[in-house]
């Protein structure tokens, strides 16, 4: 794709400072080159501006009194990594698949797909499965009998959607992930676990997005859903009965147990877990690898296993200092 | 399935008081209507029987006196959880799907299997491979060269099953999980990892259960086992060699380290790490997200990172705190 | 495979002490029979010497003073982990494929695929991927659109190569693992999150092997990388822009963020976080489960959450017992 930088420029209500000229991508700093589109969007990187070959660099009007004379154009925007966002999504657009089945795609005559979807090689639609218009279902992707997909969804390569998930409208569902697994409910039988049938749903809101190997598991009755406009990373578990809210952020690898509330708005860490029944604020953000084991008021920061509030758990690790022994050298300098 | 509360009682050993009706399946206290059986196993659900319009509600004796007059029948059980999970089972019976080998099943000629045993499409089992009767190979599954399944096996979608695994009767194996994979075994050679090849085999025995999206290790030598009726939640990580005894519990993202032995009956909670060579013993209880780097008694009960005795980690946490300089309002009352 | 005792002295530079018979594989201490070789690797296991039926013990020359009147054959060696790795490389050779594509191999007839190379039944290989010479793509693996692989790379079933990849010679990808997914970048778009296209690439230099279920994110521009030689056990995430070095070695279910940089030689113990932009220097020692937060130097030896060095983080756990109350009897026997 080719655009030139006053394109751009009003394209991302930028303002262009310098020579306008023809970009076919976005590219790095230090490799970009003069049919690229470059970005400075942290103070850090201000010193790279004067090496720069590009023929434009993104510059958030914050760093623009750093920049000095840059040997290239400049497009100084507000919000640099929501210009980077769509300057991408502008020179980079996402590739479309030409609709309908692909030899090898293995479609049931049960199941319903509507206009302009994709099913890739290997990819199993079974029975009774509800896709929207314009789905891409992506190689050795399963979608189970029973399941309904709104317009626009993406399911990655490998991944499981079981009978048991409703999706709305541009879901997207990464590599390998699995939605709709038997939740982790037992029951003592005498000297045996008996594994308590799980016969609830999933249901995904309009525009959540998760990235691979994520884990959503249905609810034993009801429900498991997550809420409109949520991004999960990498590799997270939502157990059963989980109600994530709307715009949550939740980064890798975090593990939430069964019946957790996420309210609206709310930020995890990576490798956080929540325990079963706890609610986490509206906003509330729960620092890295946190372990959380009791409700989290909104707009709460907290950190620590057990989490607590920031600035209590940072005076601990300042408390806990002061009783090592200390010794001079090296090793103090990698204090946290 | 359409039951009358009268054949459940009896099935479940409940006691009925109130009008014997049908019921069609298990729905939640708020959302039940006049064909369904709710339940109310919690004291902080009673206040939600009053505006009940289920048929019946399972509730465990225990919380009879507070139940006073409910709109619908009840069912008194002595352990609700273990009547919900009888319950449902008879409501809800598990899908059977018809056997054989269904169109796009990729099934070598030299795979052996049971009668009853179905193959879903785009499922490969390779030569070699034994299959008991009434086995279920979902969609996408993998069933290696030289696998041993025992009789009714469930081997979840997208599942991967190397050839070095013997599975007992009754085996579930969730989406997306991975049994027999190279455990991670590394040799110094000279300035490079050599990886050391393993050859070893994995035995899961009968009755067990693995969430979506596991990982258990085959040994380099002998095997990694785990025990009849033990059960993972999904994406726990098993070592290779690890031993895991029979009526295990194991909640989700817990990872065993090499050579790890977890007695019989012992239970993890979530996102544990147990290092290498370490024994948990029987009937022991690990805390979420605790890091186990020593052997754990039989019967004990550990949290924490390091884990130790759970009374010592709270008193510990209540001395961190007490180091922490104290503030008035809001903030204290997230403290754990 | 069948070998001599001497044969094997020979090829492990080994001193064989007794009578040279065949093996044909390789057999822990306690069920090895006379015509297996097995190892006596460490001390507490010299024991099991003097029942041993094995034809042959590998045995260090470190513990050859305990071993006494062994019933079999000692092959006497300098480095006990090196001489297992080649012995078992030696007795129980990789299987290896019939060259070509197998019924049911989705390739497409724009892919190029190097000699020697095998494509299981239900792999997709798609439009302009390249593979080199002798690779081999298991059951159900995907290989995507451009993705470029070296000579001799093995692929696991169900494992997903996206087409911005480019994987060195020799490179292995366990089971289910998925390399180039999105990475997890965000921008705030009023209310909502806007997820910045990720168009970067994915680069695995030679011989890097990944464990099953291992995630890597494609880079947002340029890319992410793993050196030469580098080993990931199973389910590690890898995220954007991140940059492993080479010898790197990473335990399971460790999670790196966005643009971390772990330099040549690090090793970090299973369920490590590390925070983004955060660098590992070169052979720095990483415990289990820390939480990398800041920069770790070259060499260093650092635990905990936070991390911090070793003998702080020992110090400090030392410190905090001395705040609990103490209590007698077999509870403090447990204490880390």
């Amino acid at each position: 794709m080719t655009l030139t930088l006053s394109d751009l420029a009003t394209a991302l209500g930028a303002e262009l400072r310098g020579p306008d000229r023809p970009v076919t991508g976005v590219e790095p700093l230090e490799t970009a080159g003069p049919d690229s589109l470059s970005l400075c969007l942290e103070r850090r990187h201000v010193g790279g501006l004067a090496a720069c070959r590009a023929a434009g660099v993104l510059l958030p009007r914050a760093l623009l009194g750093l920049a000095g004379d840059a040997p290239c154009a400049l497009l100084v925007v507000e919000d640099g990594r929501l210009a980077l966002a769509r300057a991408l999504g502008l020179l980079h657009p996402a590739a479309r698949p030409e609709p309908g089945l692909a030899p090898g795609a293995l479609v049931d005559a049960g199941a319903r797909l509507g206009p302009g979807t994709r099913v890739e090689p290997g990819a199993r639609v079974e029975a009774g499965a509800e896709l929207g218009p314009g789905c891409w279902v992506q190689a050795g992707a399963v979608i189970g009998a029973g399941a309904v997909l709104g317009a626009g969804c993406r399911i990655g390569p490998r991944a499981v959607v079981d009978g048991c998930c409703r999706l709305g409208a541009r879901v997207r569902v990464g590599a390998g992930a699995v939605l709709g697994g038997e939740g982790f409910g037992l029951a003592r039988d005498g000297a045996r676990w008996l594994r308590i049938p799980q016969v609830g749903r999933v249901v995904l809101e309009d525009d959540v997005e998760l990235g691979p190997l994520c884990n959503v598991d249905r609810a034993t009755l009801g429900e498991t859903r997550i809420g409109a406009g949520s991004q999960l990373d990498a590799m997270v578990h939502v157990g059963h009965n989980a109600r994530v809210g709307r715009g949550v952020c939740i980064a890798a690898q975090c593990g939430l147990a069964g019946s957790v509330v996420i309210e609206d708005g709310a930020a995890l860490g990576g490798q956080v877990g929540v325990a079963d029944h706890v609610t986490i604020g509206a906003g509330a953000q729960v620092g890295a690898k946190s372990g959380v084991g009791s409700r989290v008021p909104a707009g709460a920061r907290v950190a620590g296993y057990p989490a607590w509030p920031v600035q209590h758990w940072l005076g601990s690790l300042r408390a806990l200092r002061r009783l090592v022994p200390r010794r001079r050298g090296a090793l103090t300098r990698e204090e946290p």
